[in-house]
């Protein structure tokens, strides 16, 4: 465990945040041109388990309500830029694409139950072994939005057998960073063919007696963006969240 | 109680619906022109007490995916149509002034938690005395979202003192519909200067020790049109809701 704040980390880190700010809530990103925002907080509000909105930005604006003086442009550890379906490239600030007529959302991780999971005796491999979480994208088809398409994508955690109840509840309660799993246990139920090769983040290691344990994952519309193809966006990189000031206290039930 | 069906109501009735379709979720509807669809969509996502969205229609679409073979533009039982924020008229038909660029909204309604407060013993008071239930425009500000700005609506219910905690906990579970009260007791703290005096619906009769209850309501983005005049609107009339397929065991958590 660590004793991070949450503005620290959005200062200083350039990793994944996984384990970092403890206690606080962490969002994915992407910014799209207010030509797209309908289509983007629609695709949102039709799959709310992968995509549940946190906050919205004003056009033209990179603050945010989840964060005191924050700069949406600035302080991810790490963006991704798109043209047209394409990755453009990885960044570490986005400030240098930012656009004036971009709308930016925030939508609900999974890292923000890990310290809850953790606290109810679930073990976190990925942090253990110092890694991103494993993210896989499935064959399941989200609801369309407007121009918007795409699969959903999923993170991974292997739980022990005996606490994969234990791990329902505790996120079960937690709707806005994508509550309950969406899947336990057959990996090719969702169109996985391999656990070792995630498509985003970094392979963990099992224990013995471990079971997949698959929830809805906000790098989602990123799919959706490769799928869809807007003329533009600027989402995080997967695993390298905006840490917000909010405690997660305030989206559990 | 009532046994008539979802279908019947959308079909044949003509008065409010508090009290009709037992079991069954009903909903607020607000059809906008496609230009200020975000608008009504932002809005609803930073304000989800009042506006808690449980379907949105594909531009010029009358269907929904909460009823099957329904069609928005007449199976309410009254309508409003709005011309840059004035009240051009109620309508029990909204085909005529229906636009191939309208999208509409459809917004949870407290009257689905209903028939859970009645089964935990808390009474209706509008229902017994077979009245439309009390509206109030309040004086706390919803959060704007774009050109969209206004007041928030709550519904009151009179209810014994010693249930309040009871229809608290009733309506906690069901946040899609509104969940737990915006307030108990005191008017005056929602700039509500005289529960005799309703902005919609009908005034009702406490019984001795009675206490009033506020909920936030769907009419909400009635206010909103009156305060920020988009073009033009179509909405449902106060109380008059559109009664969906849906069991409202499907909103609670």
């Amino acid at each position: 465990m660590t004793t991070t704040t949450p503005r620290e980390v959005r200062r200083a880190h350039a990793g994944p945040t996984a384990g970092l700010a403890d206690g606080y809530a962490q969002a994915n990103l992407i910014a799209v041109p207010r030509d797209w925002a309908y289509d983007v907080l629609l695709f949102a509000q039709r799959n709310p388990k992968p995509c549940p909105i946190l906050d919205v930005t004003d056009e033209g604006s990179s603050g945010t309500v989840l964060a005191d003086n924050a700069d949406l442009m600035r302080d991810l550890p790490r963006y991704r830029v798109w043209e047209h379906g394409e990755l453009r490239g990885e960044f570490t600030d986005a400030a240098p694409f930012w656009r004036d007529d971009l709308v930016a959302f925030l939508i609900g991780c999974s890292f923000t139950f890990e310290s809850r999971l953790r606290a109810a005796g679930v073990p976190l491999r990925h942090v253990e072994q110092g890694r991103n979480v494993p993210m896989y994208v499935t064959t399941i088809p989200c609801r369309p939005a407007g121009r918007l398409h795409g699969p959903m994508v999923v993170s991974m955690r292997y739980v022990p057998a005996a606490l994969v109840g234990t791990a329902w509840e505790v996120t079960a309660r937690m709707p806005a960073v994508h509550g309950a799993p969406v899947h336990v246990g057959d990996p090719a139920e969702l169109g996985i063919p391999d656990l070792d090769r995630p498509d985003f983040g970094d392979r963990t290691e099992p224990h013995d007696g471990d079971v997949p344990v698959f929830w809805a994952c906000g790098v989602t519309p990123q799919a959706a963006v490769v799928a869809s193809k807007p003329p533009f966006a600027i989402t995080h990189a997967p695993g390298h969240m905006f840490v917000t000031d909010v405690p997660d206290t305030a989206y559990a039930l």
